[in-house]
């Protein structure tokens, strides 16, 4: 790998190279061609992370050549979505390969991530709205940072939320993981000056729409400082929250 | 007007009518037959109160024939969905005809109606949703109601509803009006045991759908104890809320 | 437990203490960490009935967990949402646990709750329609209410409605389930001035969109005294006619 | 004209032609080339009436030409969707012209069509449903039917309706004409069997989506009997009801 | 059963006796409480056919109960949306039951229905909406119509059906099912004068919305003279065009 | 300019230069930065044609300033979704603007753009298609296409699109309008072998929902060969047709 | 098959038959009929590809039916959307029958069809779009072009594209997957003038909306030059692009 | 005021007091009556900015009350979605009362807010983008950002944003505001490790939906760090970068 995308950030910060100079390096930045598959071995120095494997639509085999391949430049290895028989499947191949069978999620760390500077809370309404809450977790911890759990808080007994105030203020960032009305991350910013990074869940039936009720909900939050992504996404939680716990 | 329906379902309370007969009876129930119209006299004794005009996509002319045919009945008048404009029209042939510009609602009491057993509070989450808050009261008032207004305590300062719990907690039912992402009846559903008519409003842009999002937000409430009308409905909220009021 | 929320609302409604007092209390109050769950042991004294146990996204030890938890306490334990399969193996660690299989409902009372002032009448268009309507039975039962069924009523044969007025007329509160057009609340919106508790169900196919074209129905009814559910719940539909009916 | 599709259809229904060889003529068919417009004069051969003018998206100009080209033939004239500063307009060049002020429809009869069989009626649930039904009636009458209305007498008061069936029994086809929840077609289909054209309309506000609601309701219809239009297309629906009419 | 409805309408049409009369007489109809069904006997006098039975969402007891209530007045037997291991249980109660695998409709005909006056032909854009297709054939055959079937002629190759035309134009009827984009109904009606029953089909994928791209597509033909019925329904087609087949 | 895209092209087709060396360049191609706008006086050389300015929501000034940066390199100017009240301002500052008002756009041609080689022909379904259409086609004109126009062709009267075969053989590629079902794409994708751009147009009302319909109808197109753009985006399609048909 | 189309298209282009007399015979053209379907045996003629069988919602008797009279004609033989379950049926009535497992497509080349002008270059975002891309894949060779893959260079990762540049700029069409945000159309038709099929991908979960989001990122690209299919119809997007290569 | 918020939350962070000390002292944070306004001027202290008035829905009258009550308190004054009309009449009670007439946002500052730690940079994808763009700036500034614009970068000529790379590198938080197919958070968020919080904006037609087409691609970007707010919803984006820049 000729260049550190962190070095040439460096430097570009500091003035020592242009833009220009830097943007040109980028294309010849390494990628591994699997035919199926191009590898961004160059994303870990871009990102900070490595690639993650989104486990949905991809056959076993491909997921453990692309695992095989991330494992090969000694990153840590991260796929989401992972169906248990799936992982059974790949464990053969990965023996070291764990699993969180809530989050649904295989992991493997090779090497220590560089560490957030604060702590991030992970926060759920309720008990079904774990699942989500354990990826955005998994994510967290491979990504190199502090993480708490404050789980089933939700409005319907908010005398919970307030019970564990002292936990949740000792964050630098929060991932609040609701479904249903999704009203969570509106209290909670009503009374922080905390970043929230919310997610909607599927959880619920009928009208919640399979999430879409939630995610509304909090696009619309009338009290600042939430930004949102996508339904049942902890891990793109993780990821945002992760950066902002960095910085 | 041959009976009262109230007497009927009285004798049919008592058991000293059948059904079956108190049904037949329902058919010779008188309605005024205006061509574009036809004034149900009855639904005064059938549901307690009058018929009441919806304004929307009807002429000024038949609004004015219409009101007429109830007021010549003794009956109260409440008119919902009135530009100013339309009211300031109206308002040459019915002289004595109020108005409530926030609600735009037009109504003449003619005469005191039932009075209800308890009070109804309406609150609102914010200044924005007052329009539809009035529309309720305007309601609630002339179908005989005592009503207290609790306006602007949404979840962006939820102090403002703690320091207001007393008068939240003197309700026999409450009407929370909320736009945006509609968490209010919510977290009210979570610390109260009053029963909630939740009403939904267009207040919001973009992903607030025009108050499908706050509708949808109220409908999976995880708390108990919370029914939905439509969105910007408050007349509707008031109808439910004076019915159970009047239990 | 250091105090009892019934006795706190009513020191307020007679002015002994402030609302302010009483919410101050209210972070006292108790629940029980499990770590995947903070079981709300105060949501009795606070709504009247326990916590109640959602069954969908729970995993089965989970289930167990919380509610010995809330059987511990001597409450009585609803579980809804739950398949036979999760049911038999609850059964397992629950051996008194009940079971409506139309409704899917596990459910053991321990003690007789404090009962209702009226009745309340489940109504359902057609058979198809049952299930949720049972969900709403065994809740309005285990809430402590009188209840009866009137099911297969609905507009394609309303004589079989009409026949049925007198066990109607009787009920303090009405549940109305039904699928497709939704059309049955707002019929019999028209003809009675009990208040009604509408349940879309997602019987249906095609343009029904899973319960949606039933929910927008009965938002929109043109009689007004609908409060609306979310889209099978029927415990939803029960808990707020309970709290109704027992005013 | 080289022949008229009548005789053609007629032919074929009798076996004296072959369809190959009615088809073939089809191509042969006049239209009149306006550069902006096609005016299909054989339609009224074709479908037993002539081509009808959406009003909407055209310039008066086009609007003017495409009539004087329709009455040039000698055929009636019938324009939807006119606001009522057009038709002002139009009505310089076309000083005959008649326009419906509820329907927004001008129209110019110069010929007697040929009759229908039997009766259609026109029925609406609401006053401000009277538009799109008036915009019906004007299309059936151009269309040759007897017509009868029935306004306002929707589920809000049913004893209307059951006190005018003598006259909603005598149609050959019944067009009902409702917004909000949509439930009069249902409520009639069960009670008679005669063809129902159901109109949803965009009466209504918020969850009633401008039409939707009572369009899905109507869709699923639990009673049979009933086909549906667009949204406020009373002259699709006379359309159909009128071809029904003249079987 | 006191009187025959068919009798009654006929005296209303009449004039021997007063819709008043009749309505009354409605109320007194029979109908038989199973507890979960009220079977409604009256109305195959009403409709002109008995009760059907709507497979989905019940049990295979209940659907036996109300097929043997059916069965035992003399009445023919449909039951709906029956998957082939339902039909397979309901055989061994109902041996002589009749089972149609690509409609998923079990039937049983006992007598012979009051025939229609002309013909259905029944329409498919592709091999892929015959089931629907059939749902529509064989409740068209147990209502008593003379039915045909013109199935694939849709519009990725018109010539079909322009060399099918002559059977199509025998009908009195037209039923025609499409999926994907639905235009067939539209380009039918562009060179006929005969009633057509769109019936929607989900018969596609992505952007077909399960039927919803159909439905909309026939909703909003250009051509008059569709009505629509919701997705899937061919029960619903063939019911709509069996009344207007037999006026 | 240091270099022109299409030489760069031309080298790396040819092989001269290699494609690395090709992008390296991209980065230095000009913009002219405006502040509010960063004019891409390089997208001639890379696309063919020069940046168009998309109308809605610029201020009259954006507009202009943007205009004379294009104007003052020669290259041919296009504005798109401009009311004619902006035009008229335009023009002050701008007296050689041209203006189609029906498709409302605004277009200056200051040279002769290089000429596609076949021959595009745009149809539309109905007359009240015509605005988009125009759009198109002056976007095809300033583009360097012959064009001819095919109006008023749909499904309705589906002989004058039958009459019209060899004008709309000779294209091509075909730009196919239509709004309401959107079924010509589909029935001319039947029976030619020509591409078809097809564009949906919000001509309709109710379930046409702004266009959606026939959007969906058209990207469910049975028959092969079907592009769909945005609903009423004549200017995307004809942006498509001109690069095949300067291929 | 009295006369080839090709040959009329060939006279129509160079006027030695009109297209008058071209339509007349194109009703004689020839289609076989297995009552299920209607097998066009003049699509080949006329399309340039033979009739293509759509897997879904047909039973594995009648594909295997139109198959075989697909393949009596001597035709190649293309079937999409099959399991592999149906397809290891199917092989053994047809056992030179091929499958791509990842695409899901049956194919059976028996003769070499007419070739392209140019390549087709197949473009996929990332591996999970890769099914899709397959799919275009089989249709485009079948239909006798050459094509070659460019799979996972979305944007997450975008000098994987610029390193892929030389690759992609040799096609004369562009078909382009992808899921999630579907963004990877507009980055490309922002540095080409290559004409853009872009198929959307159900690649995603949440508020991917099984693809309608992808779907309506492309339908608004901002740059010019893309023509969007339905979701996952790399068949679709292959036709297309298979039409414009053999112009 | 009793207490300082911010002191409180230090005192916690410091282990001084508990949070429940903390908690109980929120409910007596003051807030002032207007009747129709709960003005929170706790929030300052708890949030870290005043309450700001979103300007739709509130009469003139309203918003000034409150904006005096904000600015009497001597906290800075922030008022958004107002039209210039009301700004005029806002202006005569708040001569100095500024405007930025492209965000719709009037503004006041009393006092320095305390300063961010870095800087954010706004970037739009076009120029019709700007509206929202700068309500996000003006509510940066006033919060006490370091701000910079990028704006009209977006992938139609993605030279333009790398050609001002180093710009946006140097930002701590980037906020990028896009409509129509809303690529650019995507893009930008596979080149850089900045947390990016995307707006979507309404800017587009048709099947953009009002900016939901933008929405769900911000939501389903596949590289991480993007948390996404309403749509047009500037001031949230500026209020949650603003809380990141303040970490």
């Amino acid at each position: 790998m000729k260049s550190h995308l962190k070095d040439i950030l460096e430097q570009v910060r500091q003035g020592q190279i242009t833009v220009d100079d830097a943007v040109k390096k980028l294309k010849d930045f390494p990628y591994q061609d699997l035919g199926f598959a191009k590898v961004d071995h160059h994303r870990e120095l871009r990102k900070g992370f490595p690639e993650v494997i989104y486990g949905l639509g991809k056959t076993n085999d491909q997921i453990i050549k692309i695992a095989n391949a991330i494992l090969d430049k000694g990153s840590n290895l991260l796929i989401t979505k992972v169906e248990e028989s799936v992982y059974t499947s790949l464990k053969k191949s990965l023996p070291q390969l764990n699993y969180n069978d809530l989050a649904k999620v295989a992991f493997l760390k090779q090497k220590e991530p560089p560490g957030g500077q604060g702590k991030i809370v992970i926060i759920t309404a309720g008990t079904s709205d774990i699942p989500v809450a354990e990826e955005a977790f998994v994510t967290c911890e491979i990504f190199g940072n502090t993480v708490e759990k404050l789980y089933d808080v939700g409005v319907a007994g908010l005398h919970r939320l307030f019970g564990e105030m002292d936990k949740l203020m000792t964050a630098k960032v929060l991932i609040i993981v609701a479904g249903m009305e999704g009203a969570l991350p509106s209290v909670v910013a009503g009374i922080t000056n905390i970043p929230i990074v919310a997610v909607p869940t599927s959880v619920g039936y009928g009208a919640s729409l399979k999430g879409l009720a939630a995610l509304l909900a909090m696009l619309n939050s009338c009290p600042g400082g939430v930004g949102v992504v996508n339904i049942d996404n902890g891990f793109g939680a993780a990821y945002l929250a992760s950066l902002i716990n960095h910085l």
